[in-house]
């Protein structure tokens, strides 16, 4: 049992028995983020990587551009909090975070959300390629590394890949926070994110999909399906969405010249 | 094909074939609720049922309670508007959903959320109880029912039942949504709840658990698993999760009592 499990005792029903045992359930904590000071957000996530997590919100949001800028960070993770100093305050991007998250609630993605963030978004018209068996080895291997959801089937999964390997793998109870957490590392390491592909087991929205592109992430893989929305961002914005990865058998959605024989 | 697809040219591969062919995606479209003449939020959805999608979520939130102060909706399909109206403003409720998702982001949930809600919640002494082989019947019924599921792979399912069978059923991209969707046609109906039960495809995680006993529906269930965070609420409220039904084995993680053999 890792810590991000909780043991709990749970009662086995099947046909003709009822047996009383321990089941190892997923924990979900709340983290708070401060930002320069102000409290910002909570998010309920799997407790590890939870500075990765901070530092990957904040960027996807818009409110983080360069490590230089982050002057401290601070995690309590008793309490689950997370304090992040800037030198640099960015107003416009605060406003827009507040008013994003006034207007549309929930990360849950909106017109404005989408317009305003595909704007920022720039065409990512990369070379970057990958070979279509590479892709089934990717995925045989992300789906071996999912052990938490293999323990307490309540998890996403999501990888940061090159074109052979996968380079770092993180699983959360949010599709989002594993992306974040993701992002957030490379964030602090200055990872180039040009040559890189992005794994995630869950559905690809539009929310993800923005998300990858804002990274410069050219190619987004899943074993399970995008949705129309996304699809169409992807075609504008450049992105390569590989979908219903299953054995030796994918769907390519979006500019398939990325994926070789 | 149904209007809540979309059919999108996709490249097949496979370990020596590329197939162009045609793939049914599930649609993903925002939806603006304005709740008396405010923009309150824009969730992203599958476009189906979108006026109960906002009564729903509005009740959830606590800024509806009951139908009569509803005194007109008016919903605009094409452009994704709602507009619906009360004779009854709850300030309170107001401030609470703005500071909620202000400090709180995405619907994700926070420490404050969990408090204030549970402290709404009333402990549910139901004597609610179902048979053993029935929670087995109503898990096929239900994946029976999944049709979108099945076509897109890209969507979560929702039910609400009561002992013997399935009364309302719900697709959506979003866990939330599709309980949202029930609630708000159950609001509108002035549909019992004491008596029912829900049963969803998704992860139970706290916010989950958290509207089911809001509604006083006393047995959750899922093919899938709850949270640490979930199961401690549920220990709390009164609520029995069960998780984990595939044949006929089940999970009951809490108040075990309400499942008879």
């Amino acid at each position: 049992m890792s810590n991000r499990t909780a043991t709990h005792k749970v009662v086995r029903v099947t046909l003709d028995s009822r047996t009383e045992m321990d089941d190892h359930l997923v924990k979900e904590s709340p983290l708070t983020i401060y930002y320069n000071d102000k409290e910002l957000v909570t998010l309920l996530c799997t407790p590890e990587y939870m500075e990765d997590l901070g530092l990957g919100f904040l960027y996807s949001e818009g409110l983080l551009k360069e490590p230089s800028h982050v002057t401290t960070t601070r995690l309590d993770e008793e309490k689950g909090i997370i304090w992040i100093e800037t030198n640099k305050t960015d107003f416009i991007a605060e406003k827009l975070f507040l008013k994003r998250y006034i207007t549309t609630g929930c990360g849950k993605g909106t017109t404005f959300y989408n317009v305003m963030d595909s704007a920022l978004v720039k065409n990512l018209d990369t070379l970057l390629t990958i070979i279509g068996d590479d892709v089934f080895q990717l995925m045989r291997d992300f789906q071996h590394n999912s052990e938490l959801f293999k323990e307490t089937g309540g998890v996403h999964s999501c990888a940061l890949c090159d074109s052979k390997k996968i380079i770092i793998f993180r699983e959360d109870i949010g599709r989002h926070n594993a992306l974040d957490k993701i992002i957030g590392n490379c964030f602090k390491e200055k990872t180039t994110l040009d040559d890189k592909i992005v794994l995630t087991s869950g559905r690809i929205s539009s929310e993800i999909l923005l998300k990858v592109a804002k990274i410069g992430v050219s190619i987004v893989i899943s074993r399970s399906a995008p949705t129309d929305l996304a699809v169409k961002l992807a075609n504008e914005l450049g992105v390569t969405i590989v979908g219903f990865v299953r054995g030796n058998r994918m769907n390519v959605y979006t500019h398939p010249q990325r994926i070789k024989e």
